[in-house]
């Protein structure tokens, strides 16, 4: 999304504060930014939302202990459509388990938009969705009372950049700039572990629509933290996109286009 | 795999000590979590092990002085399988010989399940198979003797995140929740040299089945870390799937996505 | 570009003083380095410079408040074309948005020259495109009023390898070697922000051609510089055409060169 | 090369100081380790070295003044060759040029072997080709007097993990194990500039057989070294084979070997 002004995040907060405006376009999170793949599984949901609270915002699902990638209903979901149209789809994540949560980080595709000449650009880019569970008895958690938080990719450069002592804060409100705005409130802290052996990841909900506060603390060893900072590092270039332009440098392509060039140079006036 | 109750690991430990219980879902060590290509091979060796000790566990095999990579079986063992079934493998590691021992580090590949929806998950991550043989003379290895340890994606998180003057300890019991629970334990210690140029990798394996002891040392130089550290900063990826999941975002996909998407974008209310 | 002495760049200063000259074969900027998508562009804008100051070289468009990645014009300029030359083509970038200014930064791939062995070679190295554009508005921004600087790979090793209290500072002369030499200066600075939490970007141009002088001003934050190094790091191997000859090696062909090599060992001699 | 007792390295020095045997199973370097691409232009330079003295051993060609990837010969020598056989072969390299000497880096494939289950291994590690040229005038390099030395993997992991004060040194005899073993010595040295800059790389050759000596230095700057570091860091686990294990991780490919594997637990006795 190259457009600053659809950004829906209230502000950003960092330890070693920016004077800056940050360009952080953060992403909706829960729901409102549901990727393809829930898309069946929020039609669901939207009807079903009256059987539970906080349904409509927190993307929750009823099943108990395994992470939810992907969640049981979404086979079913799937085989709605049409067959063929998302074989290629394998869904990935990296899951960290502790005593009192878990948490589940999962990319997200960027999006692109044809042209007419038959090139592609990217109209959306693609983000990081986690998803935390608190845990609900040993190494058994309650996936139906997550909550979600979308990094935008601009956050996961924050992240990666964190110093053993840095901390960092990020604000998202789904509803920016609609008339529910400041209704949800999802704040994510990452603080250094007071022995500076990795951070704390704590994701709080402020729900006014539901009249509900939530907040979940994970905390995240420095292994851990390695291991997501590698494959982060992976990822970003997919995110952006990049791989798609850098898949296409191929030499014989290189060569038309020289060709080309070389005949359209007189257009320079050189 | 990503039911954290399944882990077979029984601790580790680091010389920078986390007060928390660690996510590494210690994979099975040894023969127990032979990967495909050793199965006709574990075929061969269950039959055969009564004339070798310690052949049940430790995957030896008799020749002496060449890494096994592949074990001079495996072709004989392959070419029973049907052909074609396997021709894009590849079978690939990264050796360190030293005066007193070998080691190979090979990459095992995640494991997929395919969903009713023609889409794939992640049901198994990958993780690296260290293989630990003594020197019998000069620059030759006995591979008989060779001890296995596998690493989990958090405990190569672990390597990878050590401290020139770090050290870092894990613990494997292959029969982890079994009826043989125990009987068998194996320690990898990884400390720093004495004068900082690198780190000693030591497995001890302690098997009461066969009342054995063992222990392997090898000092690894930083440069063969960093090669490492690079391999496995590349590996990364492609052991959690998520080389899968980058190589499907492609622009024609996502114009397809994204005008189902904008379709069903009244389903969300707004 | 293999050839040093077709470089265009005057020189270029760091902070950290290097006493050896630079290798940069630092590339033209603006429109004169244009990349293939910008060609119908360019042919327009040729006949229609004389509508705008400064088109000629600072390859402006009338659009206002959107990046330009690709630019509005782009698609019928490329729909002149015959369809599917460039079809498999994405325009990627990553964009940065600040209060005074917007930086795009755009990968441009290298070029291959085909040998009578049907074998490619590199025949220029690729580079960045640096687009700089004023803001006009919250959010808004000029894109008429850019300014661009292309980074050839040694710069971009410049900006990877800038330490937290670094500076660097790049000359370009787009007619460096023609009869306008010295007409048109770019400099590019980069420097630490006074607190530490990122660089300074300030690109200024001077064209005595238009009798106009401009600066752009954009500040770059920590994290945004971490998403920038870990784009570049992805795409310098593809600015180098490294991916090519990579993804090449596949182990059928070794076999066939093994072969072949075995049978030509004897014209060695040993 | 998996077997360490091939290695014709001598010793590797490094200042700081390893008191364990190296692994580096150091490469032949100049034409005795001449990858495929230079079989014809080996053929041709043997039966043409008696026109100039040095020809036999230090790869030289007549041109002047551009760097050698690839050279003016191959093209008429690859014609010979059946076409198609090599079509997609791309010649890469990294080139710095300086006041007295050009340097040109460049990778080289790994070899494969099959197996008879129609599967491969890897037979021989990729490595990297280091060229450098004496300058004879302004930005012009003579490389038909250039001298070459072959970069094993352990000795690029020495590079990559040299600190901004730390020097390496490499010695390899391109005869070793054979009869003129000790006839030809080459060092290449990586020492700190004194400012602090960047490395002073020296490659000295000491030729008995043709009684010449020969040395030449090139001082590469930091900026320069990051970008080698991050080519070096992109094309390991190409050297080592990886990607082909890698790319041959496929969701459909790792269900068909589940179902396989299911099947066949019963083998394991459990």
């Amino acid at each position: 999304m190259h457009s600053p002004s659809s950004s829906r995040a209230i502000h950003n907060y960092c330890a070693s504060p920016s004077p800056f405006r940050s360009s952080s376009a953060s992403l909706v999170s829960s729901s409102l930014c549901a990727p393809p793949r829930t898309l069946a599984l929020n039609y669901r949901r939207k009807y079903l939302s009256v059987r539970g609270h906080r349904s409509d915002f927190s993307d929750q699902r009823r099943q108990i202990g395994r992470p939810p990638s992907p969640p049981p209903e979404e086979p079913t979901s799937f085989s709605r459509k049409p067959p063929g149209a998302l074989n290629s789809k394998v869904f990935v994540g990296y899951s960290i388990y502790k005593g009192k949560a878990a948490l589940t980080v999962e990319p997200r595709a960027p999006e692109f938009a044809p042209l007419d000449s038959g090139a592609y650009k990217v109209s959306k880019e693609g983000f990081m969705l986690l998803q935390f569970a608190p845990a609900v008895g040993n190494r058994q958690y309650d996936w139906s009372r997550k909550q979600v938080f979308s990094l935008s990719i601009p956050e996961i450069g924050h992240l990666m950049s964190l110093g053993a002592k840095d901390s960092c804060e990020f604000f998202h409100d789904p509803f920016k700039g609609r008339n529910e705005e400041g209704k949800i409130r999802k704040v994510l802290k990452v603080e250094p572990l007071p022995d500076g052996t990795g951070y704390f990841f704590n994701l709080s909900v402020q729900n006014r629509l539901l009249n509900m506060d939530d907040s979940i603390y994970i905390p995240i060893s420095k292994p851990e933290f390695t291991i997501l900072n590698s494959a982060l590092n992976f990822i970003i270039p997919y995110l952006l996109g990049w791989h798609s332009f850098a898949n296409a440098i191929k030499p014989e392509n290189s060569f038309r286009l020289n060709n080309a060039r070389f005949g359209a140079d007189f257009e320079w006036g050189r």
